[in-house]
C-alpha cells in the first residue's frame, strides 16, 4: 500500500469517490445507454440477443491476500474473473458493475490502484463499467463484480451438452497459477523470517504471471469460432480440472476418461512441482485459477480442432456408468474427485 | 441465530448449498431464459425494452447488525433496497443475483433464513433469483445483490430531468426507519445492561417495521402510471430526504424550496424524536432508509397528483442559482445539506 502518498477516503465520502473513479469512463458499446450517475445502469439489446449475467465475490484473506498481491492486479484478476465465465458461455462481455467494501487502512490512492486494474481489463476486452457500490467495511477489502454479456440463441454454449464420443479439450496450460500461489506463499514465509533475503522468482516468471495476472480467453474463443467449431459444452477452469469436468458430465448425464499424458504441463509448473515435492498431475488437476477454457467438441471436429494452437485433446466423453476416470501413464485408472478449490467445504 | 438446528455449511460445500438454496426456484418471468446452473444466468428482452441494472452491497457491522436484525428480515431488505433502485428508475423488477460471504459462525438454517427474506421479497415482486456466489468470509456477513429490470425507453425517469417550476413529490413519510435503529439500538444497549428487560416495543411497532421491513414502492410507480403522471426526475430515499434532493437538484441544474410543515412525519416517528429530545425535522432529512420515492412532476400535474393516495407534495424546483432550501415553520430558510448516510464520509 502507498505510504507516502496517502489521502484518506474520508476526505470525498462516497459520491466524491466515485465520482473520482468513473469521471473519466466513457462507454465504447452501443448496448451501454446510460453508465454511472442514476439510480440505475441502462443497457438495451437487440432482440435477437440472449443477455448474459455472472457475478463473483472476492473476499480479502480467502480469495486473495494483499501481502503479495499489488490491488492493480487485483482489479484486473476480478474483473478477469468475470469475464472468464462470459466466454465459458462463448458470449461477448459487454459491461460490469463494480462494489467495493473498504477498511479504513484503505486510501484513495489504493483504490484507484484497484480500478486502474478493472479499468485495463475492461479496455482489453471492449467492455464498459456501467456502475457499482462504493461503502466501506469493519475488516478487509470485498469486491464483487458482476458481469453482462450477451451471445446469438445459437451460439450459447451450456455445461449440459457434452455427448457420448465427444473429444475433451483445454485451451493452455493447467497448474501454474497454483504453483504460482505456491511460490508466492513460500516467499511470504521466508520473508517473514528474514528481511534480507529477496525473494527468489528467477525461472519462475511465468507460475507468477498466471497467479497474479489471469487472462480470460477470448482468443479461444475467436479461433473456435474461425474454425466453425461450435463446443457441444463449455466451462472455463477456475476451481479445477477435475471440478469443472465433473459439473460437464453431471449436468451433460455423461462419464468421460482424461489422460495423464495429455495435460497440458508448463516446463516451469513441473520444475516447481518437484521442488516443493508435490505431485504435477495433481496440481494440473485441482489447482485451480488457471481460467483456460475446458469443452467438448463433436469426434467430427478431431482433425479441425486439433490444428487449433493452444487447445489440447485430453480425453473423450463416455456413458455415464462408467463414471468420470483418470488414466494414468501408466496405465492405472482413478475416479476423478473434485478436490479443487471450495471455500465452503471443510479443510481436510 | 439458530443454536439447536445447526448444520454446519461445510457438510455441504459450495455447491451443495447452492443447489439447496435454488433448487426449488422456478423462473415466472419471461425474459428469464436460464437461472442457476451454469457459467451465466442467461435473459432475453424485447428490442424495444431498456435494461435497467443496479447493485447494492451489503456488510455487517456497517449496514445491519444481527444482535436485533434478523436474518429474514435482512434478506427481504436486502432484496427491497435494490428493487427499489428499479423502481426509482419507473422500470419493472425482473431478476436478481445474490452474491453472499459468510464466516464460520453463520450455519446452514442461517444461511436459508436469509434466503427465505431474499425469496419472499422476490415473490412479492415477480422477481426470479437466476444466480449469485456463495463463499466465505474471514469476520462477518456480506450481501451483494444485484438486480436486473426493465422499462420503455419512453418511461424512463432520470434524476436529471427536473425543471423550474415543477412539484417535489414524496410518498409515504420519512424518518421512521431511522427512528426504527435508533429504537432498536437504544434496546440493543438495555439488553447489554440487564438481561431481565424485555424491549419496550409497544406504540413503536410502526418505526420497527420501517427499518427491518421497508417495502420498495411498486404501488407509487403503478399508482402515478394510472394517473397518467410522468415524472420529470426521481429517486429513492435511501440516504436521506436532503442528500436525494440535492442529487436531483444537482444533475437537473436547478433549485430547490421545501417547507418543513408539509413534510410527511408518522406520529409514531415524532413521538419518539421527542422521547430522544432529536429534532424530528432533521430525522425527515436525514435519516435515510425510507425507500420512499422522491419525485418531479410538472405544475401541471398539480391537480392530478394532489389526488394520489400516499403522496405529499414538499415544495418545488427553482433556479439554480437560489440553490436549495427549507423554509421552516417559522418562516425561516436554511440551505440543505447532504448529511445522511454516507458510510465512506468521517463522522462528524
Amino acid at each position: 500500500m502507498n505510504e507516502q502518498n496517502r489521502t484518506e477516503i474520508a476526505t470525498l465520502g462516497e459520491f466524491g469517490l466515485i465520482h473520482r473513479l468513473t469521471d473519466e469512463i466513457k462507454p465504447v458499446n452501443e448496448s451501454t445507454h446510460y453508465g454511472v450517475g442514476d439510480d440505475c445502469a441502462i443497457l438495451s439489446y437487440p432482440a435477437e440477443r440472449e443477455i448474459l449475467v455472472t457475478t463473483d465475490m472476492l473476499m480479502e484473506g480467502v480469495h486473495f491476500d494483499l501481502t503479495y498481491m499489488p490491488l492493480k492486479h487485483l482489479g484486473y484478476k476480478a474483473a478477469m474473473v468475470n469475464l472468464s465465465d462470459i466466454y465459458a458461455m462463448n458470449g461477448t462481455p459487454r459491461q460490469l458493475t463494480v462494489s467495493l467494501a473498504l477498511s479504513k487502512r484503505f486510501c484513495i490512492e489504493d483504490v484507484e490502484d484497484l480500478y486502474d486494474g478493472i479499468r485495463l481489463a475492461c479496455e482489453q476486452h471492449g467492455v464498459d463499467i456501467v456502475g457499482g457500490d462504493t461503502t466501506s467495511s469493519l475488516t478487509g477489502l470485498a469486491i464483487s463484480i458482476t458481469c453482462i454479456g450477451e451471445a446469438r440463441k445459437e451460439d450459447i454454449v451450456y455445461r449440459n451438452g457434452a455427448r457420448e464420443t465427444d473429444l475433451i479439450c483445454v485451451s493452455g496450460d493447467l497448474g501454474a497459477a497454483y504453483m504460482g500461489l505456491q511460490l508466492l506463499e513460500r516467499e511470504k514465509l521466508v520473508f517473514k523470517g528474514q528481511h534480507e533475503v529477496q525473494p527468489d522468482f528467477a525461472g519462475k516468471e511465468y507460475l507468477l504471471e498466471r497467479q497474479l495476472k489471469p487472462e480470460a480467453r477470448r482468443d479461444i474463443i475467436i479461433a473456435l469460432a474461425k474454425a466453425g467449431i461450435k463446443p457441444t459444452a463449455m466451462i472455463d477452469v477456475s476451481d479445477g480440472l477435475s471440478s469443472e469436468l465433473l459439473h460437464i458430465c453431471t449436468q451433460s448425464n455423461v462419464g468421460c476418461r482424461i489422460y495423464e499424458e495429455h495435460l497440458p504441463i508448463d516446463y516451469q509448473t513441473a520444475i516447481m512441482a518437484e521442488e516443493l515435492n508435490m505431485n504435477v498431475t495433481t496440481c494440473a488437476l485441482n489447482g485451480g485459477e488457471d481460467y483456460e477454457l475446458l469443452f467438448t467438441v463433436p469426434i467430427s471436429d478431431h482433425e479441425k480442432v486439433s490444428q487449433l494452437e493452444g487447445i489440447k485433446l485430453i480425453g473423450h466423453i463416455t456413458k455415464a456408468d462408467l463414471r468420470c476416470g483418470l488414466i494414468t501413464r501408466d496405465g492405472q485408472e482413478f475416479e476423478l474427485k473434485a478436490q479443487g478449490w471450495n471455500p465452503l467445504r471443510e479443510e481436510k
